[in-house]
């Protein structure tokens, strides 16, 4: 990476060329020559997730009817154990369905059901509004007091230290937060946080949805004990696909409130009481929505195509380029820079701060660069490693340079 | 309707000749010279469902991806509002989304927060395991007694009278039962058990799954409190497509206990604290399954184009059939009729109990007839108003006669 001030264009394109990921970027609908940095919000259309889901409703739906049960049945479980495969999940851990407010919902109330000694609930500082709203709610519906987690800095990670300090008196029965913060980008350290929780007896409860399939998570090494996410950001999974939750096996006595027939161990012979799987089948509740759980698996089939190790390279280096284009070129400006500087302490976002952050917007916009605003000042630079190019990164801050000095 | 001896397959296509509503059979993709008669398990696919589908996954998502958003955010009431006419509801009142499980769960706690003095739930006898499991579970963990009202005959309706007996000492909270039940398909009188239940102080909560597009359901009018339903059958939005609650508008203060962000009233100000809409966006709770939702949307333009009035005038003609030659043809032949005979007070599947129904089903789909084995002993056959030929039924009559006369 040449030093801040003379990185130019060309640079750019000399890491496109070398990107070994490069020719992934076509495997997606309509990106062409557009800069497309909405990915954390987001992701965009696979090809191959197109062609998947006119088959399933012409070929599957439309012909076999309800003979494609046969197929669709163990989706959730199928499609989770692929899912868990790039979270660092063994098998039988992961479910896919339902939403990412209600998936946090089941095992937030099947965490705190573990701890009916339990006084309060942590939740991190500034969580992302549906988190904050259903961990309020059930919080209240208990009794429990919900305790703030302090982050370092304002949307910065959250600590083992503010852990420790949360949950020292033992009545914390659960810990939740973001792995990567939306805001901000903040990533924190998944295995000493956990830990941190487990010291006082709280269970540690993840919301991944800004890490997968952008940053490593490996769940089973961190000795994490519970896990939500969303499907639609960097996997790729298309508007309103299904979430996730994962529940480690040790856990498995903890069972989600939502008793519904596809968490029956012995579905079909409808038997008297809910006698549920005693793996993370016991996570599904419903008809699990099929033609989302396809788009989950084309989504997985890009990121396996990828290989983990080739993605982090690729993510930490486009970080990395947008970071130092930012730094160089917009903080002389008047620009702050949102997001952590160390590498492993940030996920895959840049998030830049200014008063004009919804003009700048506008402006990218205007220039072609697809990027996001959230109020009041911040500026969200998405760099996905399977479809984001480094011009694209070095042109959205140029044309904020540009802007600011024009 | 010619006398039940005399019933020819002649006077069946003389039926179809005059059915208005045969050529919305046409509409759907597939179905060609088949007889399908599971459209109560999973209707078949509307060919304008799978060029929206189409649609939407390359230009929505394909192309205006974020964008897209403007369009999407309000389908989950958008599409409940348009369900809400054919249910009998007025707007404000239906959304669409999460699974029937769910939509249940949410309802349910909604109800019994309503009455924390409440000792007990009421559920039907022999309901839908989900439905069951959802109970049960929900009862539990708020140590409340599970109470059984009695059906009118094995798997018949729920009568008011057996909800007077469950209900009479008041220590009821809400009467959880389906419309019209999975197996018989005998149909409840609504307004009748609503008010029975009113009368000591339940709410009534209804499963209308089987009813929804099949039979005429006045929520407001039958003045239900609450209700879920799927779409997947007599809707025809595909397998796994998202389920509905309603919720009537004078228990706007009823709030389900999973405080998303989709319900929340300014959703995007983020605001600290949850603070929901006074309408049925409180029931909306994540992301809304978007596809789903669309394929909802594209089998209630069906439904709307068909009529009520036609839809049920077909429909009752359809089940007049089926009954009256079963009743000629297949009684003798030491087959029972499971589902009333009465046409108020059936739904739009005969079931028929055989001691070998397994192998009936599957002599009948020898015969290209796609029916439904329920162990042990029922064979369902559903007549879908709009796709189900009158020759369907009777060819599947006449095969099950063969077959017991061979």
């Amino acid at each position: 990476m040449p030093a801040p001030a003379a990185l130019t264009r060309a640079d750019a394109e000399a890491l496109d060329r070398a990107n070994p990921l490069a020719s992934l970027r076509s495997r997606f609908v309509g990106l062409g020559a557009s800069a497309y940095l909405m990915g954390n919000s987001l992701g965009p259309l696979p090809a191959a997730t197109e062609a998947r889901l006119a088959r399933f409703v012409r070929d599957e739906w439309g012909r076999e009817r309800v003979d494609g049960w046969s197929r669709w049945l163990d989706l959730p479980t199928r499609v989770g154990d692929r899912l868990g495969a790039l979270l660092g999940a063994g098998a039988g851990q992961v479910v896919v369905g339902d939403s990412t407010s209600v998936q946090l919902y089941k095992l937030l109330v099947a965490a705190l059901d573990a701890r009916p000694d339990a006084g309060a609930v942590a939740l991190a500082d500034g969580e992302f509004p549906t988190d904050r709203y259903v961990v309020a709610g059930v919080a209240a519906a208990r009794g429990l007091a919900v305790r703030t987690v302090a982050t370092d800095g304002p949307d910065g990670p959250v600590t083992p230290a503010a852990v420790e300090a949360t949950c020292a008196d033992g009545a914390v029965a659960v810990v939740v937060a973001s792995l990567v913060r939306f805001r901000t980008g903040a990533r924190a350290d998944l295995a000493a946080v956990t830990a941190a929780a487990h010291r006082h007896g709280a269970l540690a409860l993840w919301d991944v949805s800004h890490a997968a399939g952008s940053v490593p998570v490996a769940l089973d090494a961190a000795e994490v004990d519970l896990a939500v996410g969303c499907t639609y950001k960097y996997l790729n999974a298309g508007p309103g696909a299904p979430a996730f939750a994962y529940r480690a096996q040790r856990h498995a006595a903890l069972h989600q409130p939502i008793h519904g027939w596809f968490g029956q161990a012995d579905q079909f012979a409808m038997g008297d009481d809910y006698a549920p799987h005693d793996d993370a089948r016991q996570l599904v509740v419903g008809t699990p929505p099929v033609a989302g759980l396809l788009a989950v698996d084309e989504g997985l089939a890009l990121h396996e195509e990828a290989g983990a190790d080739r993605t982090n390279a690729v993510g930490r280096s486009l970080m990395a380029l947008v970071t130092t284009a930012a730094q160089a070129a917009l903080v002389p400006l008047g620009v702050a820079v949102a997001t952590p500087l160390d590498a492993e302490r940030r996920g895959q976002h840049l998030a830049l701060r200014h008063p004009d952050a919804a003009g700048l917007v506008a402006g990218l916009a205007a220039d072609g660069i697809v990027a996001d605003h959230r109020a009041p000042d911040v500026i969200r630079l998405a760099a996905a490693p399977l479809h984001t190019r480094f011009v694209d990164l070095w042109d959205a801050v140029e044309s904020l340079r540009r802007q600011l000095t024009s």
